[in-house]
C-alpha cells in the first residue's frame, strides 16, 4: 500500500501518516494538490492531509482541493495532539539560536519568553529544515519539531512539549477511492452553494438538519472564487449516507442547493 | 487624520487608504496587528484592513485581530476590483522574467501561459518589492502590480487588466473609535461563541435572524484557538444597531451564546 504525505520526512503529516499504517510505504509529496492527483489516479492508495488545526483554522488549500475530487473519497480522520520538542546536539545552557517554520514558533513563544528569554528564534521553511539547519549549526543551535523528526535527524529532546497551548490539534482527512462501510460512529462530510448565494439560505439546510436531528460537527465558508458575496459550505455531520436519516437530508438539501457534492462518510477519528 | 495602511507605499492596502481618504496623511505600518493597535491607543485615527478577498478568502490574521479590539470599531468599508498591470521599463519583446507576490502571479497564470508562455515568473515578497526588483534589473524584467505601484515607481503599463478573474475583488474594514450614525443601507458585523461550542447551536441564531427578516451577507467560522471543535461565528448583516429589529435581534442572540461582540455598524461600501 503506498501512502502520500506532505514531506519533507519528519513532518507532522509524516507522523499522521505513520500511525495511520506502520507497514505501508510512505511516499514523501512536494504538494498538497499532487497528493490529491495521486489518489485520483491511483498512483497513491492512501492520501493524508491536514484539514483543521485548533489554533490556526482551516488549512484552505486542502479545503478548496476537495472540490477537485473525482474519484477520490474521504475515507477517514485523524487527530493528532502536537507536542513540540526543543532539539539539540548541545546543552540547554549552550543554546543561543532556534530554528523552526513559524507557525510552530508562534506556539511555543510564551514558553522562550518565561524559560529562555535569552534565545534567538529564527524562522525557517519547516520543522524539519529547522533540524537540518541545527545539525549543520552545532552545539549553539536548537529546532522546535517532533521527537520523530528529532529521532530521524539524531537531535537529542533538551525541553518537551514546550507548546503554550496544550490542547493544540491537527485534524487530518485520509483519502482513498474506496467508500467505508457503516461502523455506528460515523461522520459524512459535504459541500454545498446557493443559487441565489445568499448566507441566509444557510438557515434553510441547518434547519433540514435540525428536524433529523442530525448534530453538526463543522461549518465552514469558503469564496466561490467568482466575485465577493459568493460562498460554498462545508458542512461535516454525524452519520453514515447509508442511513435513512442522512439520505433524507441529503436529497432534501439538493432540492434548495445549486451543487452538493458529498465527500464521503467515514469512522469518527481516534486522537494520537 | 491620520490613515494606517499595510505597507509598503504602493500596495493594494495603499490604494484603498488613497480611495478612503486623499487629504489625510497615509501612513505606511508593517503589520497588521499595528493597525489594530495603532487605532485602539489613538495614534491612528483610521485603520485600513483587507478582511476577504474573492479568491482566496477570509484573511484570517484579521478576524483574528478582531477580537482583540477595545475602542476601535468597523466604521466603514471598501470593495476594491483588483486589477493587475504588466509593468516594465522595457517593451514587451524584451521582457523575460516577471516579478510579483505569489498571489498575483497566481492570479494572472493563465494570462502569461497564453500570451507570454516563455516568460519567467518569480516570486517576491510583495507587488511593491516587484517594482523595485524590475527597476533594478532592466529592460528584461517586469513586474505584476497596480497602476499606482507603476506610477509611484515610474514604470510603464505594458499589458492592462492582466488578472485571469475579472471579478477579482477585494473588501477592505475601515477602523476607528466612533460609531457611525445610521445612513439607511447599513450594515453590522458581529462574532459569537456558544457555551457547550456545538455548530448546530449556529441555527438557532439564523433563525433568530429569519424571524426578524434580517438578510446576512456573510458568515464565517474561526477557530476559538483553545481546542478542536470550539468555533467563533463571525456574522454580517444588513441594518444598523440603532434599528428596533437589530436590537431585537443581538438581544436574543445574547441569551444562546456565551460571548457576543458588536464589531459595529457602518455604510454598506461602494466599490472602486
Amino acid at each position: 500500500m503506498k501512502i502520500g504525505y506532505l514531506g519533507p520526512e519528519g513532518s507532522y503529516s509524516y507522523e499522521a501518516a505513520k500511525t495511520y499504517s506502520l507497514e505501508a510505504s510512505l511516499i514523501n509529496i512536494s504538494s498538497f494538490n499532487q497528493i490529491f492527483q495521486g489518489v485520483e489516479s491511483g498512483m497513491l492508495d492512501i492520501g493524508i492531509l491536514p484539514i483543521e488545526n485548533s489554533t490556526e483554522g482551516a488549512v484552505t488549500p486542502v479545503m478548496d482541493g476537495l472540490m477537485s475530487m473525482r474519484a477520490a473519497r474521504i475515507v477517514g480522520e485523524l487527530i493528532q495532539q502536537i507536542h513540540h520538542q526543543l532539539l539539540s546536539l548541545g546543552a540547554l545552557e549552550e543554546i543561543k539560536y532556534v530554528y523552526s517554520h513559524p507557525q510552530a514558533i508562534e506556539q511555543c513563544r510564551e514558553f522562550f519568553k518565561r524559560e529562555l528569554p535569552s534565545i534567538a528564534l529564527i524562522p525557517c521553511s519547516s520543522t524539519s529544515e529547522a533540524c537540518r539547519l541545527c545539525l549543520e549549526g552545532g552545539s549553539e543551535y536548537g529546532a522546535i519539531a517532533s521527537i520523530t523528526a528529532g529521532a530521524l535527524h539524531g537531535l537529542n529532546t533538551i525541553a518537551s512539549d514546550i507548546q503554550d497551548n496544550t490542547h493544540n490539534q491537527t485534524r487530518f482527512i485520509i483519502l482513498g477511492r474506496e467508500g467505508t462501510a457503516p461502523t455506528g460512529d460515523d461522520k459524512t462530510s459535504i459541500a454545498f452553494s446557493f443559487f441565489d448565494d445568499y448566507p441566509g439560505s444557510l438557515f434553510q439546510v441547518l434547519k433540514l438538519f435540525a428536524e433529523e436531528n442530525i448534530n453538526l460537527t463543522r461549518i465552514e465558508s469558503r469564496p466561490a472564487k467568482t466575485e465577493l458575496g459568493k460562498y460554498i459550505f462545508y458542512v461535516d455531520f454525524k452519520g453514515h449516507s447509508s442511513e435513512e436519516a442522512v439520505m433524507r437530508v441529503i436529497n432534501n438539501i439538493k432540492k434548495i442547493t445549486n451543487k452538493l457534492i458529498n465527500f464521503g462518510s467515514y469512522p469518527i477519528g481516534k486522537s494520537f
